[in-house]
């Protein structure tokens, strides 16, 4: 439907990025923000029809797609207040000693914008991980271009909202080449738009092998970049034995609903449930098991994912020592996925790979450990994980410190009795976490922390007072906090 | 003289570092940071012959190791300050909202360690980036264990400030572990440390292809850890007209005291100065030159230092259309190297890249620019800096906005009339810029900031108020900086 876009128009494209970015960079803070805010206006200018088109190309439902909408809308709304705030700048500032030995300069640091980024469109968020999406809005925060290849799965939504984008920047009189969108259903668009040497940093979400494919390109280039991709993660929940007790039913139903919310398609779906062999354990596994068999299939987001997650799902349920304990009673239909959730012991676990990789759909396991220490064992072999949640009274955790202390190693949120799924967008928030859930887990990709990742730090020393940005100035004209000598100020110096 | 380690004693010391690691983590702001203050007494303690050693072991001058060690030192007990300050862990508390829909569940986030951080002592400081160094200091700080391979150049000095690292350890009672020390000469002990999947991060301060070979090697893990390695910088001088006008003579003079500082082994060493081809700047050339030749040549800090100056300045010498300006007048000892500056052409320069290479050394090269758009040409063609300097005034400066823009670009630290030679131990500090000076310009080697390079946050949702660590809990007991809310505060929740 949409043409691949070459190499050539690609060296284009980043020239322009690379001389947009250098207008943008000097605007105010005030500026990028009422871009973003203008971005988020023209999306909701889109009115119904977005949500028709997306509603097509993703099977996503209206109720689903609005709540994405708003959530995206906010998204640029809530960066753009975060942008203008300015603590994400890091401002610091160490004033001159000129009579210590040797004199002491004036040195003062802020975050500015690394260079244009590129984001990749995320299949399963056609709106807050796409076009317009997270990534996209830190890096306009942070005062960067954006380049963006649109998702294959949902390309008449992305081109909508690049139009949207497009408008925005018109009204707010943005530099040309602010922003692009191209489209590439083949690898050759990701890896030249990787490896041109205008690009400084890259936003994905999707698969391993994807985001890994990128990882590796930006580290082979001259100038290696950094790569914010995340990939995969099976976000384990760990059932205690005094919660189990307590409320077995209740912990059954609120994982049966986790597992299947949104048929499974969120990155933070709690795939593996691991508890202590017990009677309160097999309780939970009848009673999880009642649950998904009551819950009907849906539309997964595209064929291909839908066949993916059809062989996964058999390729774990086959493995040796693997249980089925049941799947939906509703026949699916076609690209339809159905809620499944199987079971292991602990040793089998520990032993098959296989057991560890995500089942991208409404699927999980659950993991019967023999005792305590095979569950820490469990934890320490597990990969690194966007969450972790622990489903545990208070007595549980004090008397299990070493199996929190393991979980603390592998996860970037971690959870106490509640679900992973529903990512809250605000500052404490961090989506991200160890490898291979994610390249880098220093940052997040979701809540105002991640304009960070578009950044890096400049330090002028012994620059006059009126020749120094905005936002190191003695008057601290944008009202913003920074560290002076240490301590943080928001005062004129 | 010191036996490498094997691959059998690795493994065991990475093993007593991981479960050192989960000891450590625990302990309070104010216990790490008295074991750092315990390091610095130490060090202190081993007084004069430790500078006898390091001054038989570097041919660096007691003043300059007096200086450094009184640094280092300093860089423990502010970093300790630092950690304890809190700042750094950036803690971030969102409330809950229970009566939204869906409910907000509370959300906090902080940085915690990253794991055992191995470190790479540096030939040129053999205190303040070595054993005890500041990545050391930052690593101790953030709550990491540490394992220093010494360098092999100054492995005695290494020693005994492991030893006093051990002393400070069993004073204030850290878990075994928190240290370990290691010789090795081969690449075989670097490999095994990072590839050890116990290590998490790295820190290294040395050539380019040292570093590259340790980010490379980091990469290719099955779990890919950070590398802050701090590799190769010609730090480039831009001499505008008016400035040269004002005060040719100062400059020239300046200058060639910070070529020649230390011998011209620091990384901040101006290797390359920068002018518009006119008579103001051939005063400068032959200012420098008269300055240069004054000055004594002096003991490099090993032979394979002085070898390897020796070597890279007669190839940079012998380029096409590189001229000797001139040469220190007084014959060199044995590992003495002679201060030495030449010049070229902006064309020249642009066309070899053999003259944008460093040469660790008392060396640096003058370019002639034919005007501005040439000079501008230069910036754009060169690698990442650590720092960069203006020689202006403010007329200068206003005149050529597109060169000042252009060098933001390329440089971490951003220097007005001063010299780049020097590097503040501050919070505002920036030492880290875009590669290849360092592999992550995100971070600072130097100053407080440093301290996160070796942490990464979790976010703990939904946790009640006593189960959380004590930097996130309502009532505040370390009374740190936290934004609550979006909003900087040291209050109580």
């Amino acid at each position: 439907m949409y043409k691949d876009a070459t190499a050539e128009e690609i060296d284009v494209i980043m020239q322009e990025a690379w001389k947009a970015f250098h207008a943008y960079r000097k605007l105010s803070l005030k500026q990028r923000a009422d871009f973003m805010r203008a971005i988020a206006s023209e999306i909701d200018n889109l009115g119904d029809e977005l949500l028709k088109v997306t509603g097509e190309e993703t099977n996503l439902p209206e109720a689903r797609l609005r709540n994405e909408r708003a959530r995206t809308m906010f998204q640029l709304t809530s960066y753009a207040d975060a942008c203008e705030r300015g603590d994400w700048l890091e401002a610091r500032i160490d004033t001159a000693v000129p009579d210590r030995n040797p004199p002491k300069p004036d040195i003062r640091k802020m975050l500015v914008p690394i260079g244009p980024v590129v984001v990749f469109g995320a299949s399963n968020f056609p709106f807050a991980y796409s076009t317009a999406g997270g990534d996209t809005a830190c890096a306009f925060a942070a005062g960067c271009p954006v380049i963006v290849k649109g998702h294959p799965a949902h390309a008449r939504t992305s081109e909508m909202v690049a139009l949207a984008i497009f408008k925005a920047a018109e009204k707010t009189n943005m530099p040309k080449g602010i922003f692009a969108h191209v489209h590439g259903a083949g690898n050759e668009v990701g890896e030249a738009l990787i490896k041109h040497p205008f690009t400084k940093a890259v936003g994905f979400t999707g698969s391993f092998i994807g985001g890994k494919q990128l990882f590796d390109w930006a580290n082979q280039r001259k100038e290696p970049i950094p790569v914010f991709a995340e990939m995969s993660s099976i976000n384990p929940v760990f059932l205690l034995p005094e919660k189990l007790k307590q409320s077995v039913a209740d912990v059954a139903k609120l994982y049966a609903g986790s597992i299947t919310l949104g048929v499974g398609q969120f990155c933070t779906n709690p795939g593996l449930i691991i508890g202590l062999e017990s009677d309160g354990l097999q309780t939970f596994i009848n009673s999880l098991g009642e649950e998904i068999k009551k819950l009907a299939p849906a539309a997964m987001l595209h064929p291909g994912i839908f066949k993916n997650y059809v062989e996964k799902r058999a390729n774990s349920l086959s493995q040796p020592d693997v249980e089925t304990i049941a799947v939906s009673e509703t026949e699916p239909q076609l690209n339809q996925g159905a809620p499944t959730v199987a079971s292991a012991s602990g040793q089998a676990f520990l032993n098959n790979p296989v057991l560890h990789q995500e089942v991208f759909g409404p699927y999980s396991l659950v993991i019967r450990c023999k005792d305590m220490t095979e569950m820490i064992n469990v934890v320490n072999n597990l990969e690194g994980q966007l969450t972790a949640t622990l489903m545990a009274t208070e007595t549980d955790i004090n008397y299990h410190e070493e199996l929190v202390e393991a979980i603390k190693n592998i996860c970037g949120r971690f959870i106490l009795n509640n679900v992973p799924t529903g990512v809250e967008v605000c500052l404490s928030m961090q989506h991200g976490g160890p490898f291979p859930s994610t390249t880098d887990s220093r940052f997040t990709s979701v809540g105002a922390d991640g304009i960070k990742r578009f950044a890096s730090p400049i330090a002028f020393q012994n620059w006059s007072n009126d020749l120094l940005p905005a936002e190191l100035r003695n008057e601290n004209p944008l009202g913003i906090w920074r560290t002076v000598n240490n301590q943080p100020a928001k005062e004129t110096l």
